[in-house]
């Protein structure tokens, strides 16, 4: 499999949900990728929080990008956050997501989300499906 | 615990994120939730299809205001979603939630997001934690 | 798809385990199945209830046998428990399971686990894929 | 917090499910636990590869043994496993837990279950309450 991040980061670009939400992708190898969201009030819930929505949004894009960097062939089948504390306060939100393995059908990738100063916000887990 | 639908739908009309996506709260009771939002390219990923992280946001928000419709003091915990079937063709995806368990501390919320014809898209469980 | 109970409860009964725990399956058909465990030591935690592990032992038990009444092709992708109430002071516990999705590769179940008097004690959710 | 493997021995020695399973406690401190399960057909779904419900009791065992050493106050609240190969060939499957955070009320443990050769085989997250 040919890694290239900026392909990646073109695809990506094709979302305006994802351009909304200002998310990058700032690495991608064949194991790990890694990217950011802004902190905005344009991501937030009622109470001036990240929403889990936006949160979720940023892991799912950053998982799926590792999971089929070629965006053609993969779908999410499912993902769980567990939202551990409230981000806020923050410049950016990072995602770090690493293959825990990638089998012919099924890939399942785990994803952190931390603040500036490095403190864990959310975990959880995703798998996504290949067809063919 | 009185409900009153009209107030949780100014609270989350107080979220710029939410407004975005347009997510409007339809029903309320005490123990169950109906939420809709509309297909929009606003809400999709690249590749055309609603993406996960607004159909997880409009299941966080519908379930979590099903979980505390004051809005004050219940955070979400962790929640997951199911991809079963692409969210496209539809003029909305609406959003049902129900209590499976609303205890001292925690609430549990099954959410399911079904297309307009009523085809069951995604499925997940949602988990609330109130303090004090 | 055919569907036969008793070829199932066969398949069931050529584990040990299953035998040891007592789980016994009551009904299959192709969209749902019931079984259920006897409440005993056996099945315990050091604190006298059931263990999570005996529990999600009956849940994938039973939804794995709707998943794949045949009990040839399909493995467990994931299954996830939410413990709502203790499991104690009941002489059984029954495991309800409900196909939500079933996909050419992958099946998606929900379960409920309840006591003799129809509480609900745990809900989950259980992942399935069939090869080839 | 004090935190004593001894302690936490005697406790889960207590159940008689856990002594069927042949589940050790290997390792315990703070921030992380370590146990093992031997293979056994006693284990064993009718397909001879150890039963989601044994590697799951496990689980739930050496990550509410990390929870809380003491055994008193806590109980599960959720936990998922995803099963990424059959336990099978392998003399012991070996649980790792290790503290995502612990917080004043839920604590959120990974986890993740390897053979004798390292290989992964599954992976989790568990979280806990403390009651008071």
């Amino acid at each position: 499999m040919s890694v290239d991040p900026e392909s990646s980061r073109k695809m990506i670009a094709g979302s305006e949900f994802i351009k909304y939400l200002g998310i990058e992708l700032l690495e991608l190898d064949e194991t790990k990728a890694k990217g950011r969201m802004p902190f905005s009030e344009k991501a937030c819930n009622p109470f001036g929080t990240m929403h889990g929505g936006s949160l979720y949004a940023l892991a799912d894009t950053i998982a799926g990008t590792l999971a089929d960097p070629t965006g053609k062939d993969v779908v999410t089948v499912d993902g769980s956050l567990k939202f551990l504390e409230a981000a806020y306060n923050t410049r950016y939100v990072y995602c770090d997501a690493a293959i825990i393995r990638r089998g012919k059908h099924l890939t399942t990738v785990e994803v952190s989300i931390t603040g500036d100063d490095g403190r864990l916000l959310d975990c959880g887990l995703f798998s996504f499906f290949r067809k063919g």
